[in-house]
C-alpha cells in the first residue's frame, strides 16, 4: 500500500517530531500543506501535551502524526549524578552555580497512561514512537482509536522488530539524522548505519512501507530516497529555521553557521545519543562521555549552565540538534519548504 | 564537464581499489566493460607493481585507474610496539606464536619515487590518491604522464582542500565505505559524515566533478547518487564477490552471512580507521583502540595472528573489509555486475 493512502495525505513526506524545538504551528502548516505534520511530546507535561495537541486540531483538519518515546524510567542513582555533577564542576564555578541548589529532575517522559487518555481525547491519525514501542497495552490504546502506528528503526534488525511487534511503517532512520537516535535493540554506537546503506537493506527486509530519514534535506534528497525505495521520507533538519519552529537564537545561528557541518552524536544532554552540532561542552568532556547518568537524568544537571549560557548569547552547553545535512535549511514558511521537497516526488 | 569525457570512459562508474582484495584481473575487466578498473597498490611491492600494471596494460585498451595511499611513514616507537603487543597476548598464547619472532615490517608504503617511474612507463589515465595527496613534486610526475587526478574527501573541508590543490574531481567517500576513511585533514572520527549527507555538501562546494562513494550497491543506489548531484559513482564492496576479486575464504564468507549487516571503523589491523565486518578481535579489544601503533605499524603484530587463525578457517584476526551495504554483493563476473550499476545511470 502507498504511504500516501496508508496515512491519508497528498504528500508522503512527514515533519521529522522534533521535541523542544517545535510545537503545534510547525505540524498546523506542514499538514495543512498536504504532508504529515507532527509534534514531538516527550518534553510536555500532560496540561501542555492536551493544549499543544488541541490546537493542532483546531489548525488544521489533515492528519497529523504525535510523538513519544517510549524508554523506560532508569531508577535514579545519587553516585552517577555525583560523578556528572564533579564532571561539570569548573563550570558551574565558572558561572556562579551552586551545585547543590540544582532540583532533579527527569527531563523526558515516556508514553504513559495518562498521555493515552489524551490520545484518545485527540484521535491523531498518526501516533509514532522513538526508542522501540510502549508496553503492549499501551500500544493497543494507541490502535484502538484508530492510529496508525510508526516507530523508527537503526537496524535491519529493528526493523524486522518493529515490524514483528505490529507497526504499519518504519522509520527508517540513518545516522546522519539530526536528535535522538532510534536505536533501542543494542547501545553500540558501531552499529548505526548510513541512509545510503540502512535504506535498501530495510526496504528488502520488511513487507511493510520503509520512510526513509537521515541527511534528506532537499528536493534531491527526496528524489535519492524514493530512488532507494521509500515509501515516503522524513525530514527534520530542513525546517529547523522555517518561523513555525521554536529554536532558540543560539541554536538558528549555529544552524546558520558553518559550525552546523561538524555534528557528533552525544550524550550529554539527556544521557542517550543524540545529534547536535559540536559546541564547546562536546569537545571538552568528549560528545559521548561514559559519567553521564542515565536518560533522561543526565538533563537535570546540565539544564542550569545552558540557561545561564545562553543568557550569555552562548550556545556552548546547549544541545544544538541538528542533523549532517544543515544544507537545506531555509528561513521560508514551512509550508513552502515542504513544496520544496516535494519537487523530488 | 562530464565525468566520462574527463576520464574517457563510457560510464561514469568506478571500481574502487582495495589493496589487497584484488589484482589486476578485477581492473581488466571492469575497464573492459566500459567502466573505470582500479588497482590499489598500496601493498604492492616495486616488482609486483610493475608486474601489475603491465597485466592490466596487456589486458585493456581502455583507461583504468592506479591507486596509491599518501601517508607520511611514521617513526617506530619501541614503546607502542610494545604495548601493541601486550594488548594481543593472549592471543598469541592461544596460537603458540613467539612474539620475539614477529618480524617488523612497514604493512603499506606510500606513493614515492619508484612507484613514481612505474607510473611513467605504464602511463595510465588515471591515478588516484587516498589519504590526501603526495608532495608536489611527486603529485606534478603523476600529472606529467597525461594522467587525470583524482582523490578522495570524507567532509567539505577535504573536498575543498583538494580542490585547491589541483585534483580533476574528487570521490566524495560516506562514512558507509569500506576499508580505510581517506580522511585526512583531522582524525577525529565525529567529522565522518554519511553519503546522503556528504555527497550534496560537497556538490555545492566544488567547482569539479564530483564522485560518489559510500553504500552504493546497485542499480537503485546509483540513480540515488545520481539524483543527489554526482558525476559519477565509485563501488567497492559490492565487487568482491566477483569471480575477480582475490579475497580470502573467510572474507568471502563472511561477506554472504547476515554477520555483514554489522561493519565498525577499525584501526586494529593497520593504525588507522577503516571499515570491515565486526569480529572476534574487534569485538574483544573494541574496533578502536589507543594502544595501536601508527599506520601502518599496527599490521605486523595481528599478522601472525590473522595467518594462524585464516589456517584454521577463522576470520578472528582478519581484516573482513566490508561497506555497510553488503548487499549488493553478487557472485557475478565483474563485467555483469558492472552492465547492472549502469542500468542506474
Amino acid at each position: 500500500m502507498k504511504l500516501s493512502e496508508l496515512l491519508n495525505i497528498e504528500l508522503p513526506i512527514i515533519q521529522a517530531p522534533m521535541a523542544g524545538a517545535q510545537g503545534h504551528a510547525l505540524a498546523v502548516a506542514v499538514s495543512n500543506a498536504g504532508a504529515l505534520g507532527s509534534i514531538g511530546c516527550a518534553m510536555l507535561s500532560i496540561e501542555a501535551l492536551r493544549s499543544e495537541l488541541g490546537a493542532i486540531r483546531t489548525g488544521t483538519r489533515n492528519p497529523f502524526n504525535v510523538n513519544f518515546f517510549c524508554h523506560v524510567p532508569p531508577a535514579h542513582s545519587a553516585q552517577r549524578e555525583s560523578a556528572w555533577r564533579a564532571a561539570l564542576l569548573p563550570y558551574y564555578s565558572k558561572y556562579g552555580i551552586d551545585p547543590e541548589k540544582i532540583p532533579a529532575g527527569p527531563g523526558r517522559a515516556p508514553f504513559g497512561a495518562e498521555a493515552a487518555d489524551v490520545v484518545d481525547e485527540i484521535r491523531p491519525a498518526v501516533v509514532s514512537f522513538h526508542f522501540g514501542l510502549p508496553p503492549k497495552e499501551l500500544l493497543a490504546r494507541a490502535k484502538r482509536v484508530g492510529a496508525k502506528i510508526l516507530s523508527s528503526a537503526t537496524t535491519v534488525e529493528e526493523a524486522l522488530w518493529l515490524e514483528a511487534h505490529g507497526v504499519d511503517a518504519i522509520v527508517a532512520q540513518g545516522v546522519e539524522a539530526g536528535g535522538h537516535r532510534g536505536m533501542f535493540l543494542s547501545d553500540d554506537l558501531t552499529t548505526q548505519v548510513g541512509t545510503f546503506a540502512l535504506l535498501p537493506q530495510v526496504v528488502r527486509a520488511v513487507k511493510i512501507p520503509v520512510i526513509a530519514a537521515g541527511g534528506i534535506a532537499d528536493a534531491q534528497g527526496v528524489e535519492a530516497a524514493m530512488a532507494l525505495g521509500a515509501a515516503g521520507v522524513q525530514v527534520g533538519t530542513a525546517y529547523l529555521l522555517c518561523p513555525e519552529a521554536t529554536i532558540s537564537a543560539v541554536h538558528r545561528a549555529a544552524l546558520k553557521s558553518q559550525d552546523a557541518r561538524h555534528t557528533a552524536l552525544t550524550n550529554l544532554f539527556t544521557g542517550r545519543p543524540a545529534r547536535g552540532i559540536m559546541n564547546y561542552v562536546m569537545k571538552r568532556l568528549g560528545p559521548m562521555s561514559s559519567v553521564v547518568p542515565a536518560f533522561p537524568l543526565a538533563t537535570s544537571a546540565i539544564a542550569p549552565l545552558r540557561a545561564k549560557a545562553e543568557a550569555e548569547g552562548s550556545g556552548d552547553f546547549s544541545p544544538l540538534w541538528s542533523g549532517q545535512n544543515a544544507g537545506g535549511c531555509k528561513e521560508v514558511p514551512a509550508a513552502q519548504l515542504t513544496r520544496e521537497l516535494a519537487a523530488g516526488l
